[in-house]
């Protein structure tokens, strides 16, 4: 319990192209310099009005319930769970990835009952197996993810999911920690009821707060629930009633992270959202067609621009590979999840992270990497060809 | 879903002398502009050790468990209660203050029984009242607020309630929010077993992190439970695993609020933690001193140096004193909360706040509004009594 000997803050300078945090615009870290303000001064209520038009803007919603939530991107998928799910209720949880494993974990914990639709890690679900499920038991919440981060997967089909589900007046969840802000995604259109993300993937904010909007079908359901949800702090009738009107005192909102979260939205309303998400895929194409063109073949059949897994050459360990390129470039990717670790990267391509000169500068460091590394890699041919795809 | 129009970023520049957040100094502000690490980059790593490191210090512990919460003091709160009560436990839970109610409402969500320790709003609990209660049921956690932020209630005697609590075999959870960093405490000495706080109080930090420590006895206790607890996101041997040498994924750290709470608590510790309270208690006796002299008078028998509560003068009503010294000075206090909604002002003098400038421009400020709505207060022999004290 002495005083700890503890220096200046001077971390090394990264380059972020992992599965996030992506790297924040210097001008949303710049915003975390201003003093702060109070969670309930009016010059604060005002700027949690503008995050949540600007939520509402890359969401594609109108939905009143459209904000964010003090924490993480589990947290948001916590406040999911855990206002849409009553004890005894069925979640049908997806099994082709990590996180549809963590919905499972929070569903039995919330008291409910986590039934699995099957589909290989690397693959989307199927519609059809989702309509099988319903044919064998009641389902009270379909919940999906919609950019799994683990195998890079992107879901397609998700208004043929919503039909299904509604048609057995199912609620449905999507998680789109991954694509909010980077991937094509519209709440309404396709009918998605909850729709929660991350601030620190395409959007590029730092992580801390993370964005949730519920259909007012799904609000219906939460407040004639008999008993509150089990979590008090991620309760979403007690947030809403923070950011609405009635301003009732909730908690102390991350006001740093609220003001980056803001500059970082907006620069994404300024960029407009369909040519962010145009961005990213032409952006994250050239490092796909660089990483294909070098030999290294991406886990998923369904791409997600946001994040390329790709299996390391034979012979070759991912966490070298990880351990070179951030040593030696400054460069983070992460290596692969569960069944995955050990033989897959994950490459990110997110926000402001998805530039040019992160693709080039990231497929020259990996090929020097991998050629010193002795894998079998062409890393000349990769450079040129996301060059000719930018 | 048009593109909202929102402007550049140009909050008014209050100062905070509310319950929290309190002024943040510019070097902890200035942390917030260093460029992100991934939360599994060895370097965070470094960081999140020298935090656990600087965190022991300030709450005069060696739990091995002592690190921050993802979210801000109530997620903590949740975290305290979610891990160390299993449904159908007992909790003993304070009456005397808002932040009691919160618990026994996250202990009913939990699963639980709260039973109530009656006191009036601004009495400390009396350890006899304890012991009592421990006579007619069987109780399995006793949970008090050390620093009641409602009513500015410091709770003595706390070596009495641990002794109580652990003749009996029950776990002593401390609610540190308004405290920690700033009025003494000391987990190990006094035997508290958990000790949850923020991040935006007395260690005057942006709020988003919340320390946590957890003794053995505690822990062990957890991990011994059956049933995982109902929350994932604030479950300790998860978070555990992650601040500790395992470093297993859990959640995205908030980065640059991980840098800020870093940075503060070197602040704290290259104050000294035993000068720092000392400091509190000095330049809060000021403003003490002076709203006495005003002829104002404290809620509360028990002083708390981090909250001032005061009764306004008869005929005025709070709000009107709030917003004034917010509309014509800049400056943020709060009114009361529940019973005391109306009649009080809450004045903070917490970490960074806990200047002797700002306890003389608050009380200038503040005779000035009260003169101004005709109260009946001595306004220049405020200002002299808290000069003479400093």
């Amino acid at each position: 319990m002495d005083r700890p000997a503890v220096d200046e803050l001077t971390p090394p300078n990264r380059t972020l192209m992992g599965p996030g945090p992506s790297d924040v615009h210097p001008r949303v870290l710049r915003t975390q310099t201003t003093p702060l303000l109070g969670h309930l001064d009016p010059a604060f209520l005002e700027l949690m009005d503008e995050i949540q038009d600007l939520l509402r803007y890359v969401y594609r919603t109108d939905n009143e319930w459209t904000f964010a939530i003090p924490g993480t991107g589990s947290a948001a998928m916590e406040a999911a769970l855990a206002n849409c799910v009553a004890p005894d209720e069925t979640v049908l949880v997806p099994s082709n990835g990590y996180f549809g494993g963590r919905m499972a974990e929070m569903v039995r914990r919330l008291g409910g009952t986590p039934v699995k639709v099957e589909a290989p890690w690397g693959q989307p679900l199927d519609p059809e197996d989702v309509a099988e499920a319903f044919d064998s038991q009641e389902i009270d919440v379909v919940a999906f993810v919609h950019a799994e981060t683990s195998t890079g997967t992107l879901q397609p089909d998700v208004p043929e999911l919503t039909d299904i589900a509604h048609d057995e007046d199912a609620l449905v969840i999507a998680d789109t920690v991954t694509s909010l802000g980077g991937v094509e995604f519209r709440t309404d259109e396709w009918g998605v009821d909850v729709a929660y993300s991350a601030s620190q993937k395409c959007l590029s904010a730092p992580p801390g707060m993370s964005p949730i909007t519920v259909s007012e079908r799904a609000r219906e359901r939460i407040e004639a629930r008999e008993s509150p949800s089990r979590s008090w702090y991620v309760d979403l009738s007690l947030l809403g009633e923070y950011w609405g009107e009635k301003r009732t005192y909730h908690h102390t909102a991350p006001i740093s992270t609220t003001y980056a979260l803001r500059e970082a939205l907006r620069m994404a309303s300024e960029e407009g959202i369909e040519d962010r998400w145009e961005r990213h895929e032409r952006v994250a194409g050239a490092l796909r067609e660089g990483l294909e063109a070098m030999g290294l073949s991406l886990v998923s059949e369904s791409w997600l621009p946001s994040l390329n897994a790709v299996y390391v050459p034979e012979g070759v360990e991912a966490s070298a590979v990880t351990d070179g390129l951030l040593a030696d470039h400054d460069i983070e990717v992460a290596g692969g999840l569960g069944d995955l670790a050990g033989d897959t990267l994950r490459i990110g391509c997110m926000g402001h992270s998805a530039r040019p000169e992160n693709v080039l500068s990231l497929l020259a460091a990996l090929g020097d990497v991998l050629e010193g590394l002795n894998g079998d890699v062409e890393a000349d041919a990769a450079l040129a060809a996301a060059r000719t795809s930018l």
